[in-house]
């Protein structure tokens, strides 16, 4: 396991090159705050972009694949994707229109994603999946039966060709502007938990879990 | 402009048919709360998925182009596209690990886009941009120059073809699990803004705008 990985011709940013992060580390923590990608494919020369829950493991992306199953007929064999991860962090508010921007930690993988098939694999998958959403829910919930297993579908994404971008801190004006009576800042953006909503048919005595009232993304 | 659009092959929802909206009115109200796509295209066979900005104005999506120029360099000629906008409003916490689910708003549009070229438009596209991110901020910047003009791209994607999915609500567990003693609830989820950060070289004397300092997404 490779700690950094060389851009490809693919991956490597043109555009903002100053923005570009190819650390596998970095990439990972991006990774690891999220939840929620944005997969991209090709079906009939069409691209589809469909959102959906990971994991990632190791050198590896789980994808929840049940909302794509239509178009990934054929992904047993494999199917180009493109999976991308955006975290926003704020509106940048700069004097001159054009230098407006947004701060935001994202991440782009290209590979091909590939069914997990065996009922095993699967079901650690599964778990790799909900662990990375909320740690420790899996042990306390009412585990998946065959059905439901072959009602789910997986991919895997080896995280091999990949590259992030990264914008942080404040705007960054021409210099002439600075004379601008224009307000300019930050306006931090953050996905923020509220209080949990307890279902209407809880059994007697079950208490809200602490996982559920503190939960962040802050890893 | 129609108020609704039949879902064509491409766009209609096989899995989940419940959760689908067709309604153009539904629709836009997302595509309104949200600012941030993922615009999803094919180069070279491969697809790729890049986040940016956008904003809507009657039928047409304005696309900030810059971050995926390098790819659409054909874009002049129309580059065939996904744009798919999702609001994340909960995770959904249910006794059984096959029906945890998230609570979601998301839209996805099929078509073509093209590069806004002649400059008044342009001009007007950026405005339309801003006011989508940040309503009355355009009037109080600095405008565009002829340069910085140059060196914007702006596509505009014809919102025809499109679909959306909502999951809202609790959790929906199959019936022998409610006797489980599992928590099971919703921890809803926001974007939030925070305190804004003003710039560090603002002239003497100018305030915090109060656009800045309550700013919401919701409409």
């Amino acid at each position: 396991m490779s700690q950094s990985a060389a851009p490809s011709v693919r991956t490597r940013l043109v555009r903002e090159a100053e923005r570009a992060v190819y650390d596998r580390a970095a990439a990972y923590k991006i990774l690891d705050e999220g939840f929620i990608c944005h997969v991209g494919f090709v079906a009939d020369g069409q691209p589809f972009v469909i959102p959906t829950s990971y994991g990632r493991v190791g050198d590896s992306l789980y994808i929840h694949g049940s909302a794509a199953s239509r178009m990934l007929r054929r992904v047993d064999e494999g199917i180009a994707v493109c999976v991308t991860v955006t975290l926003l962090d704020g509106l940048v508010l700069a004097r001159s229109i054009f230098n407006h921007s947004m701060n935001y930690r994202s991440v782009v993988i290209l590979g091909t994603a590939r069914a997990v098939t065996d009922g095993k694999e699967k079901l650690e998958a599964l778990r790799l999946l909900s662990e990375h959403i909320l740690p420790g829910r899996w042990a306390e919930s009412r585990q998946p039966n065959e059905k439901e297993l072959k009602a789910t579908s997986v991919l895997r994404l080896p995280i091999e060709e990949f590259s992030a971008k990264v914008r942080q801190g404040p705007a960054v004006d021409d210099e002439a502007d600075y004379a601008f009576r224009t307000w300019a800042g930050v306006i931090p953006l953050t996905l923020v938990a509220g209080e949990p909503i307890d279902d209407a048919r809880l059994m007697p005595g079950v208490k809200t879990p602490e996982y559920a009232r503190g939960y962040t993304r802050k890893r």
